[in-house]
């Protein structure tokens, strides 16, 4: 028991050291002890474990503050790679990436739509293929998926586009690939992908709202994905805006996504392709003009609630219908100020994420490492 | 260096302790241990320190599992007092609360709104007939306040019925009061409180929403509450529902609060007060019931927005519209689950709180215990 706790003690420091380092280009012992709040003996004895499992390198000497030059530690950024997966609307898309988020290989397949078990067939096919490449070692596949989604089960709750409902894929893909398997939404992974490689300047405290054909949010606080009591916070696409709105693929009337999703804007525009609308709406089309600036206002006025709620200082929007670029983001912008409290608005800085959609697949992997950096370690300490 | 982070590894694990026995109503040392995973050499000093400030006894023994039985500690209610202040738009309240938010001694007076230094004048005269009582020692004053409150400045950015703006109160109380003042929105306070002594059942995190003269709400995360990074979330009030709705005092029109508050209430009915528009009610009026329906029909839309952003399964309403009972409540259910995500909105749980106007009061005072339990030390460790 009393050893157990030590064990414990023991893992606990040694994911906040870990941190510590991701978090920083180099730095030094003293840092690192200083920041976690642990004494340099425990600092120096858990380095010492990274330097040997060839996580952590010595990359130098900083700059001297009295005393002698300290050694300045940094991540290896090919020690380690995972697997990221975006099970998209209409393509699957999966990636190496390293301790960094630096893409190392990427294949991608039209999503399956015929039925579960040959959609699941396609994400093994896919993951094989890359695990035979020369990425080694990989410890761990992060996926983000649309839909309802639990976290800790590692359920697809469930997902239209997929077909699957209460399906187990992690458990499933652990059982194949003996590795740690995590899913989450796809946008709340887009949402830790932003927040981790996007270069936000960030309080801790990040909304990243994925609009897409569908449309979901990620909210990050104090730097950590927050999921709420049933994995699915950030599920904003059906909340219901206009009672006598059209009707939803979840049954409902006026939902969100109705009006703001990449999907209605083809639907009310009779359109087949997202290229296909963009070229109308360059082309000056005033019918799609007007249905892009809707669903730019739906949305604006949805966020409103958002900043309410939340007051996080910083909203990132990302998904196909950033595509519409700046007149689109004016449109979403005026109208979250108009229809929120001015103190709170005035503050909030909104604007088009920087990975497009390498981050879900970015986010789908750091998650893993964020929530349990023992992942990384291939000996028992 | 080293020294400063030894003691501040120390003031954090006697946090852990305390912060562990305030959340049982009896624990033993090794339990103790085993929750904060400190070791038992550890805990066993931080515990010493405890009793011999006395705010820490024992309190006899546990069942044994195996071996001799554990001796049980538990916090001592009156060992410290804190004063919790409600600054509410018609009266203000203070009272001294003990460590198990017992309300020792309360005084109350009207708000005043004559001019911002009468009304600081008339909060420290309150105090000050507070501390003369003779519960001692009183270790901190707790304020909830409406409006924008920036609780890490300890300012009141803005507050209409107060008249304050960009006023120091915390700063203030203490320079008079030589104790540690905190401040934070009342409807924040209020989360607290329901949180804290409102025995809901709860996974950590929890919804309050405040229907009084004006909205709003506080949410709390993981046990604590989250401000979002200007202080003000839960700011949900002059959200813009209904674009074309009367003009609220904020400027804008349709503001939730122009429909859903009590506020509002009374001014669509012309009735002069509360009670009066209760019975005006309880009598049948059917002008007044079909205002109040709208108001929690306003209300549950808007819950539908947290519900989808947060997925947080539990909601809890306080403030003077809860004295319309449960056809209001089933007004605002209904309106709540017809507009928010069917899956997600099947498992949130929407009741009305426990403890009335003592919510803030004790929040407010909760609060700055469970920011930093270092406050409760009286000698220097
Ligand atoms: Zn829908
Ligand atoms: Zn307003």
């Amino acid at each position: 028991m009393e050893k157990a706790t030590h064990q414990q003690t023991k893992a606990h420091n040694r994911n906040l050291v870990l941190k510590t380092i991701f978090e920083h280009e180099a730095i030094s012992r003293a840092e690192i002890a200083r920041k976690t709040q642990l004494t340099r003996a425990t600092v120096s004895e858990l380095v010492n474990e990274l330097l040997t499992e060839g996580i952590v390198e010595e990359v130098g000497t900083g700059a001297s503050i009295g005393g002698k030059s300290p050694i300045l530690l940094s991540l290896v950024p090919d020690s380690r790679f995972l697997i990221g997966v975006n099970l998209g609307q209409d393509n699957f898309i999966a990636s190496v990436v390293n301790l960094r988020g630096e893409i190392k290989e990427t294949i991608e397949s039209p999503a399956l739509r015929h039925n579960p078990d040959e959609t699941l067939a396609l994400v093994i096919d896919m993951l094989e293929s890359l695990l035979q490449k020369q990425w080694k070692p990989i410890v761990g596949i992060g996926i983000g998926a649309p839909g309802l989604i639990h976290t800790r089960q590692g359920m697809v709750l469930r997902a239209v586009n997929l077909d699957w409902e209460n399906f187990p894929l992690a458990h499933l893909l652990e059982e194949r690939f003996h590795m740690p398997v995590s899913i989450l939404n796809d946008s709340q992974a887009t949402a830790i992908g932003e927040f981790v490689y996007g270069k936000h300047v960030s309080s801790g405290n990040l909304i990243v709202v994925n609009i897409r054909h569908g449309i979901g949010a990620g909210i990050l606080i104090n730097g950590r994905l927050f999921q709420g009591d049933g994995s699915a916070a950030g599920e904003i696409g059906h909340v219901v805006v206009n009672p006598q709105g059209d009707v939803c693929r979840c049954g409902k009337r006026g939902c969100l996504e109705t009006i703001a999703s990449a999907g209605a804007v083809l639907r009310r525009t009779g359109v087949a392709s997202l290229s296909e609308a963009l070229e109308r709406w360059e082309n000056g089309n005033s019918g799609m003009q007007a249905v892009v600036a809707e669903a730019g206002n739906a949305l604006g006025e949805a966020l409103a609630h958002l900043v309410g709620a939340l007051n996080i200082h910083h909203i990132v929007l990302t998904g196909e219908m950033t595509r519409f670029g700046e007149p689109w983001l004016e449109s979403v912008r005026h109208a979250m100020q108009k229809a929120a409290f001015h103190p709170l608005v005035e503050d909030t800085r909104l604007e088009i994420g920087m990975l497009d959609y390498r981050a879900c697949i970015l986010g789908a992997a750091a998650f893993m490492v964020l929530e349990d950096y023992d992942l990384l370690f291939l000996q028992e300490h």
